[in-house]
């Protein structure tokens, strides 16, 4: 349930003024390089922290400007996953578990995006128009609406051609037409502004992503935490490596080297241009979506599987090292088969089958600059399965 | 291209205030019988040709009240397809050929519809609330935005979904999308009558088949007339039979029996309460929609195959019997293939297979009862076959 959109400083627990969130397990700043610190870099100046470049590594490296995890604050970050403390965010609430989580707003169509390392005056002034506009637009609506229950729109979306990690085309229009009655009042005080976020949304099929990781990452955090599971409760990319948690073993973060990838790159790009910024869109996978619903999205075939038949076999290889199947996220090509959900470390460990991310590519110097399936490193489910008695068994977890 | 939204009477050629539109090939008054025959009478009380439906019957007889067939009139009827002169109708340009078609508009969720040979004080309400509300507020932002392409929006619910017969959810959605920024407009001035459009529309997952239907009608008369082309331009059923007409070969319509039948019927409803009374929206099958893009649609698999396997292998069937691959309508399942398009009578004919249509289903009694897969019979292609020498081969026809 979308409960509201404010600015991160108002509602996301510990955030301050000089904090910069970031996607990936807690890390120190000295950790970060790459496309990633710049990103954190790009944050610090968007949000006036530091006049220059240099003055912000100068802060960041006395702790003046904090760095911190996005999964500390209850955020979830795309990419690189850069949270200010000005950048409006959807407050999405599992309602029967009560957990909350946070996420901001997807920068729109350009290339080049803070999310993904890249940072310029453009940049900053199109995040501006997000935090003046379409996020103060888009609240008032929400609360003229009393909230917008995402699971229903998440579910219909399914049976519209999207997995809602790399497509979000449908659940994105759904939204829209969800809010369009209460933007008709909006509009009466502010139509120039209505109008600049119809506009906006229109022009950015992949809105609705930021609303699917929220909703994931409520969802992962109410199966974390059980005694004994085996069920992964969330999985993490940074610019070091790819890390899991899994819901009975607290909060240790098991890791592992950067996925494998099978990507497809945009005209003048190749695989040799790829840089790891981070990423924890990758929730999504966690409760079901994305790739364990590749096959409710045919039309990702060229960057996802090549065909529909390798989606189709993508999809229900994910079956096999999981503990359930979803039972409202349901795939039309399977006759309405609930996906399959709760990657369980135990059977990922057994049967060598690893999780399938439908994932962006970030380029070296920023910018996306493909998409692709990308193949988990089993390392981390080894390391997480070796902690369980040989005998034990996943407890079913139901997200 | 979506042009106007008018009255009938205002743009439809040939219609006056005495006349009653249906469907299927022209016929005479006295050649209609059960729900057709009840439909046209409901149209005439709903126009207020009639105070009851006994002077209604008297007026039909002495042709003080015309019935005319939708076909000759440009139009093209869902069902029974009633069209009376004050009903706004969508007017649907081909603007390569010049050709021009129209379509009444979507009654509404209701299983009770006038062309479904429903007719009651509810039924007459509701078209009243579409002529006096729904029709004038599109008409206002049709209007404002230039007219609307339809084609991009086609395209791409074929890429979400929808097949554009049975299932016009995700064009539906983009069709009001493609207006709300209008609407916002024409809201400044009756905003009631835009929030109950809205509410209307998002009823009313059907709410394109009526264009999908005018942009099937106009461009099959762009592909009518050419000579020595053996493509089917029309398919039609009428209460007495089933009958297509084809490119090369004039105004004559080639009759056969009524569709064998592979549906699903609602709760309480049996193949035995089928009643036909009409129908030509199967000229989007004409067009490469429908059933011929069946494998778009595994969502309608309960109704429309069974299940993805057998929706995948009709569609691939229709192949078979067609001259060509639709350049834009794509079918992700297929790896993008463009849909069976361009009926060859010659090939029905020669390999016995006919063209499927997915269909809705009307009750005796009036209302929908079901929906299902329709089998044209094969009658009307092998007389249709036969008028051309044997040695002949189709002449492809682009639509």
């Amino acid at each position: 349930m979308l409960v509201d959109i404010k600015p991160a400083i108002q509602v996301v627990p510990g955030m301050t003024r000089e904090t910069i969130l970031t996607s990936g397990p807690p890390m120190t700043w000295p950790d970060y390089f790459g496309g990633q610190r710049d990103a954190v870099i790009g944050g610090a100046l968007h949000e006036g922290l530091a006049k220059t470049r240099e003055d912000a590594i100068v802060k960041l490296n006395t702790g003046d400007i904090a760095v911190s995890s996005c999964h500390e604050h209850d955020c979830i970050g795309s990419v690189a996953g850069i949270y200010t403390a000005s950048m409006p965010v959807f407050v999405v609430d599992d309602q029967r578990s009560g957990t909350r989580a946070y996420c901001n707003f997807y920068e729109g169509p350009s290339r080049f995006r803070l999310n993904y390392g890249a940072y310029s005056d453009e940049v900053h002034d199109n995040l501006q128009h997000i935090a003046e506009v379409i996020g103060p637009v888009l609240a008032d609506a929400v609360q003229l609406a009393g909230g917008v229950p995402l699971k229903p729109l998440m579910q219909r979306a399914l049976h519209m051609g999207d997995e809602l990690h790399s497509r979000n085309t449908a659940a994105t229009i759904l939204f829209t037409r969800e809010l369009f009655p209460k933007l008709l009042e909006v509009a009466r005080r502010r139509p120039d502004d209505v109008h600049a976020t119809l506009a906006f949304i229109r022009e950015s099929d992949y809105f609705f992503l930021r609303l699917s990781m929220a909703a994931a990452k409520a969802t992962a955090n109410a199966a974390h935490g059980i005694p004994g599971s085996s069920v992964v409760t969330g999985m993490t990319i940074s610019c070091r490596d790819f890390a899991i948690r899994v819901s009975g073993l607290g909060e240790t973060w098991f890791h592992g080297p950067h996925p494998k990838l099978r990507g497809r790159f945009f005209e003048g790009f190749s695989e040799k241009d790829v840089e790891w910024m981070g990423g924890e869109s990758h929730h999504t996978e966690v409760i079901g979506l994305g790739a364990f619903s590749q096959a409710a999205a045919f039309g990702l075939q060229a960057y996802q599987g090549g065909s529909a038949e390798a989606m189709a076999a993508n999809n229900l290889s994910m079956y096999e090292i999981t503990v359930g199947e979803h039972p409202d996220f349901r795939i039309p090509y399977f006759g309405f088969r609930g996906s399959p959900v709760g990657i369980d470390v135990l059977k990922v460990a057994r049967s060598g089958i690893v999780p399938l991310i439908d994932g962006g590519l970030a380029g070296r110097g920023g910018g996306q600059i493909g998409a692709g399936v990308l193949m988990a490193p089993i390392e981390p489910f080894i390391a997480a399965a070796a902690t369980y008695p040989a005998q034990s068994e996943a407890t079913t977890v139901t997200p």
